[in-house]
C-alpha cells in the first residue's frame, strides 16, 4: 500500500524541485508549524536522504504574541522529530514600518537570508499554496497596475544578500490548502493555528474567509485554481512585456541635446521610435525612462503614464507632464526628454 | 448654471467619440430602456446636432418576457421624444442556443448590425459602463486563461457584416452606474429597471449583487475602478504579445518534410527559433500553430499548451502531444510539426 494520496502528491511536488539541486547540498524548510508550511517539512524530510541532499528546517519567532516562544520551540521539536537536521528558531524583531504584515514578512526573509548564507543552503522551501497565491492575485487586483500586479508569487526567486544570493523555491503552488492538512493528519503531525490567520483586521484573512468563498459560490468551483493559473499566464506575459520593452528602451535612447544636461539623470528617448511602439510596449518604455530620470516607482500612476503617452501619440504643443520625484518629460527637437524641472 | 454634474459627465464622453465621426453622418444609439442606455440616449441626443451629426435610437425587443413590446414600445417614444430619429423597436428572436444570456446577445448585435446597414450609420453607440466592465472582468477571471480573459469589453469595436463592418463605440466604459442614474433623474427621463437584472439565476446578475460588494467590504473602495484599469492594461498587453506573436509565427514558419504533407494542413516550425522567444510568445505561437493546422480554438487548454512547450524546451524524445481535433503536434527533424493524426 502506497502513501495517503495527500502526502503522495506533497512528496511528488517537493521530489521535482529537489531534482534540480546540487547533490549533497543542504536545503532548508520555513516552517511556521502551520498546515501548509508543515506538511512540506515532513516531506522533505522524507525525499532529501532519497535524493542524495541534506535537509534542515528554521521557523522564525516573531515575537508579536504571547507565548510564541514556546510555539517556536515546540516547532523546533517537530522538526528535529522529522529528522531535520539543523532544526532551530530565530527569534525576530518586528519594527512594523510599512504594516505588521509588512515588517513582518521583511524581518523572516532577512532571518532566512542569514540562515541560507550561514548554512550554505542551496535552497529555501517555502509553503505557499494554490489558494495563498489565489489570494495574492485578487490583493493584486485591488491595485488595478497590470499584469506584474496580477502575477502573484513566483515558484522560484533569487533574492540578492551580501554574500551572493539565497534561492527561494515554492513547491506547493499548484496544490491546495485542504491537501495540506489531510498530508499532515496522514503523516500524524499536528499543525498549529495561528489566531492571525483568523483576525479580520487583516485584508488577506478578510479574502480568504470572506472574498474567495464568495466568488466560489458566484462564479462557480474553481475560483483559486483559475486565480493562480492567471497569475502564472500573466507572469509570464510580464517578463516578456518587461524584456522587450527593455530591449526597446536601450534602442531608443538618444543623446541628451545641450542645454537640457543639468542633475546629470536627464535621459531621452528618439519620438519617432516610440510612436511605433506597441501601446503596452511604449509605456513601460516611459515609465522605465521616468524612474531612470529619477522618479520613485511606486508613485508613478495610470494618470502619469497616459499623460507621457501623450506626449507621444496625441501630440498639439503640450508643455510638459509633471512627475513624481520632482521631474519632468517634454517634448523636444524628436524626442521625449525627462529631467529635473 | 451649467447642467448637472451627472450630465455633463455624460455628454463630455459622447461628445469624445462623436469628434471621430464623418460630418453630417448618422449615429445611433442602443438602448434598453435602463438606466445606463437611457442616459446615453439623452446625451446623444444633445450632443449629436451640435457635432453636425444625425442621431437615432433603437432598442430591441427580446420577446423574453410578458409585456416586452408594450415595454419597447414605451422606449422607442421616449426616444422619439428626445429627438431622435429614426427611433424604433426591432423584436428578435432568441433561440437560447449557449445560454439564454448568450443567445440574446448574439440576436441584439445581429439585429443591430442590419439595423446600422440599412440606416448607413457611421457608429452604434453602447451603455456599457465601468462597473459593466468590472463584472465582465470578474467573469473572465473565472475562466483563468489570461490576459484576453480579463481585457474585458474594448471601447472601440468593428463587427465585420455582410455588407462592410459596422463600428460599436463604448462611451461610458470610464463612468460607473450611480451617475448614469443621477443623469436621467436630472434629465427627467424614467429609466426602467429590466426584472432580469435582479435574477440570481444569471452569473452576471451574482457578480453585481454580491461578488462586487463583498470585493468592495474586504480589499476597500475603488474596486471597480482597479478592475476596470486592470481591463484596459491588459487588453494593451494581450493586444502587443498577439501581434508579437503572429510576427513570430510568420519568421518560424518553416516547409514541411517530405511524409508529412497529408491533410494539407500540417504545420511546422523551426523548433530552434521557437526556444528562443520569451515563453508568453512561444506559448502563443503554439497555440496558433494548432488552430492553423485545424484543432478548434476554444477546446485548447493550457493542458496542451504546456505539453507542446514542453517538446521544446523539455525535449526528452516525447512521442507525441494530443491536440483536440483528431490532430497532434510532435518533433521531427529540428522542426515541431502540427497536424492530422
Amino acid at each position: 500500500m502506497g502513501p495517503d494520496p495527500a502526502v503522495a502528491a506533497v512528496r511528488l511536488a517537493v521530489r521535482r524541485v529537489l531534482a534540480d539541486l546540487p547533490a549533497g547540498s543542504m536545503t532548508l524548510v520555513a516552517c511556521s508549524g502551520g498546515a501548509d508550511s508543515l506538511a512540506l517539512a515532513g516531506a522533505l524530510a522524507f525525499e532529501a536522504p532519497r535524493a542524495g541532499l541534506q535537509a534542515g528546517g528554521i521557523t522564525i519567532d516573531h515575537g508579536l504574541q504571547d507565548g510564541s516562544s514556546a510555539r517556536a520551540d515546540a516547532v523546533v521539536w517537530t522538526l528535529a522529530d522529522l529528522g531535520l537536521d539543523p532544526a532551530g528558531s530565530i527569534a525576530v524583531t518586528v519594527d512594523g514600518e510599512g504594516g505588521t504584515e509588512n515588517a513582518a514578512r521583511n524581518a523572516r526573509y532577512a532571518a532566512l537570508d542569514r540562515a541560507a548564507g550561514r548554512l550554505g543552503a542551496a535552497a529555501v522551501l517555502l509553503g505557499h499554496t494554490r489558494d495563498d497565491q489565489a489570494e495574492t492575485v485578487l490583493l493584486g487586483l485591488a491595485r488595478g497596475s497590470g499584469a506584474r500586479s496580477l502575477a502573484g508569487m513566483p515558484t522560484t526567486l533569487r533574492r540578492p544578500t551580501g554574500q551572493g544570493e539565497v534561492l527561494y523555491l515554492r513547491p506547493l503552488l499548484e496544490l491546495d490548502r485542504a491537501t495540506m492538512r489531510r498530508a499532515c493528519l496522514a503523516m500524524g503531525l499536528e499543525p498549529w493555528d495561528d489566531p492571525h490567520n483568523d483576525d479580520p483586521a487583516y485584508t488577506r484573512v478578510r479574502v480568504r474567509h470572506r472574498a474567495l468563498p464568495v466568488l466560489e459560490e458566484t462564479l462557480g468551483p474553481g475560483v483559486a485554481e483559475a486565480l493562480a493559473r492567471t497569475a502564472r499566464i500573466l507572469r509570464d506575459d510580464a517578463d516578456a512585456l518587461d524584456a522587450l520593452a527593455a530591449r526597446a528602451y536601450d534602442d531608443l535612447l538618444d543623446e541628451v541635446p545641450d542645454g537640457f544636461v543639468e542633475g546629470g539623470r536627464t535621459v531621452a528617448l528618439r519620438v519617432d521610435g516610440l510612436a511605433e511602439l506597441h501601446r503596452a510596449l511604449r509605456t513601460r518604455v516611459l515609465r522605465m525612462a521616468a524612474v531612470k530620470a529619477g522618479s520613485p516607482p511606486g508613485t508613478l500612476a495610470a494618470v502619469h503614464v497616459d499623460a507621457m503617452d501623450r506626449l507621444v501619440t496625441a501630440w498639439h504643443g503640450q508643455r510638459h507632464v509633471d512627475l513624481p520625484g520632482g521631474l519632468r518629460a517634454f517634448r523636444r527637437y524628436g524626442r521625449l526628454l525627462f529631467g529635473p524641472v
